[in-house]
């Protein structure tokens, strides 16, 4: 199973898992694959700790952090501007409203000393200097991975890891974006389809890698979206791809941060219960159907706001909702979400992240040897 | 490259073309593939007539038809009603403001000796009765597959196709679809994902097919959307399926009845150029974007009726626009369109029906020559 990117990055298989949980990162990276920790919701002090703990863990072997570096954000989340106070008072209002009719108690939401820090932070993060900051605390780390989740990376990140010799990954959705990225000194390009969780486009995996594969060649293509069995790891590589980026299928392991009323969910779940809403962060991303992504889309919506207004008043309510869903609060159980791919209809069980890797490895070499079955008998 | 339904079918490759042009069947079947005519538009009369010049062009050879037989369509079109009465007067004005506002010129619409027949019969054609003639009609003649193409085939289909030992098949859009194919006696599956051109739902090949195949074990299952190319027919073996069904890819062949302008939209069309929109049947299919479908999503639009009602509107407007397309009327070319998928972004050469096959077979196995020595290594 060794292809172009195991040789890159010193990996026994090329499987490359997103996560926003170190355990994952670490379980992963120490199974043979390669994690990469998200680190858009992390003060710099905090992304200094966590990777503090995943260079214990891993023991030098090779993991990545992710970073998101949006091209276009609202004009008051750029430098000296104050996102929060941007937040028009009806969306307040409206998340007021919505905790009601759900039965949720509200919190004072968006003032003085209940203004969400952590919303700030997270906020703050997706933005030039923000991002810059993470960047940096993550050099001074053990990384063998940086990417660019959303858009081209900025030149100052791509001179950054240049100079401390980590290659550059970046998301794209289309095969236009991929011949962007390549012109901005990307070392490796993540393919990811319309079916995957969080930001995304329309263009299904099946369609976009191979495009993306003869666009960038010779370029290595990682396949992400649909992707958490060994049979999918094989179909990738059948399209080209060098390996492949998951990212939903950490969500239901023993070690994942995900809370347990969106587990059980996401365990319930079906191909068909995902949407593609600017709900959470003012971006289309695909994430669980619920009654949030529902109340968003509904009549008494006040839209969703730009990147990142959106992230503050999400956010501030998530976190909310989930500290009552995990209470038994019934109404806040309904409206929890969170972003995952159409194959969380393939998520049906608890494993620890390790045995996901052996099991795709395992039904990776079932698939290829049923595939050389058949050309051999020709 | 021989799976499970080259035996079932007698077929060298288990590559499935759905396609409305004879010439396309007769060509791929004649190179080793299942060409499956699409009858939808046709009268039993001049069905009889294309089954005929089949049956001679391919000399004894596999080919099939398919029928679309709906599970819901508008109260109007059912037996006795008069479909055509019940298209409200406000969808003709919508098109002839249509035509005026891209200087088309007008023809007198769904109304007395102008009233389209040929509309009329493809409405008829998604009737009970009327799929029923069409399944009559196709068995008399050498099929070795008849297809649904649209919900549970019912049991008069089913029944008649046992009796005369021709397989049936059926295509779906969920995994909960294929167990109620299952219970309804099919014998062939064909998973679409969302990505695919015509009638098809949201979930992506890559995650719908091994769902569907570990959901109907041991019926076997065709992959169907985003698969134009060989690397992706491996891929959908690779996921399970004992082969593809293709639509797409043989629109843009030499053989394919596909109008001119809208082949050379096709040829130019990116992955991103595709839609779903109801604005041609009333259910939504994807197609290419163009004047059309943005008109139809537009302030102006009255929506899309229900299946039949719109495809009698769309058919007779489409008909119409295409000739003076042909003619050079440049409003018209921006307004035509057709069916096809996400792949649309790969079709960018124009060649023989039989060496898309061939090209799709080599590709095929240098995919899995690629995987094997992957395995080889280990």
């Amino acid at each position: 199973m060794k292809t172009d990117v195991c040789e890159m990055f010193g990996i026994e298989f090329p499987i490359f898992a997103f996560s926003h949980c170190r355990d994952v990162v670490a379980a992963v990276t120490n199974a043979g694959g390669l994690g990469v920790l998200g680190a858009v919701a992390y003060s710099p002090e905090r992304l200094e700790e966590e990777l503090a703990w995943i260079d214990r863990a891993t023991n030098g072997r090779p993991y990545g952090v992710d970073v998101l570096v949006p091209g276009k954000i609202d004009a008051s989340a750029r430098e000296g501007g104050d996102p929060l106070a941007a937040v028009p008072a009806e969306h307040w209002k409206f998340l007021t409203h919505l905790f009601e009719k759900y039965g949720v108690p509200a919190p004072e939401l968006g003032r003085g000393a209940n203004a969400d820090k952590a919303a700030r932070s997270g906020s703050r993060a997706v933005t030039g200097s923000g991002a810059t900051e993470l960047i940096d605390v993550s050099l001074n780390h053990g990384i063998r991975l940086i990417a660019s989740a959303l858009g081209t990376p900025p030149p100052i990140m791509v001179e950054k890891a240049k100079a401390a010799g980590v290659p550059v990954a970046a998301l794209v959705g289309t095969v236009e974006h991929a011949a962007r990225q390549v012109a901005a000194g990307v070392d490796l390009i993540v393919a990811q389809g319309g079916e995957a969780g969080g930001h995304t486009g329309e263009i299904s995996t099946m369609v976009l890698v191979p495009q993306v594969v003869d666009a960038v060649a010779p370029i290595p293509v990682l396949a992400a979206g649909g992707i958490a069995t060994g049979r999918q790891v094989a179909a990738s590589i059948a399209l080209g791809a060098s390996g492949v980026w998951c990212g939903s299928v950490w969500l239901t392991t023993e070690e994942a941060e995900t809370p347990s009323t969106v587990k059980a969910k996401m365990l319930a779940a079906t191909a068909k219960d995902t949407i593609r809403s600017r709900s959470r962060t003012g971006k289309p991303a695909r994430q669980l159907q619920s009654a949030w992504t529902a109340e968003w889309e509904g009549p008494d919506s006040p839209g969703a706001l730009p990147m990142p207004l959106q992230m503050i008043v999400a956010e501030a309510a998530m976190r909310h909702l989930v500290k009552h869903a995990e209470n038994g609060n019934e109404g806040a159980t309904q409206l929890v979400n969170y972003f995952v791919g159409q194959v969380v209809g393939l998520m049906n069980t608890v494993k620890p992240a390790k045995q996901v890797v052996y099991d795709m490895v395992e039904e990776f070499a079932d698939s290829v040897d049923r595939l050389s079955a058949l050309t051999a008998q020709d």
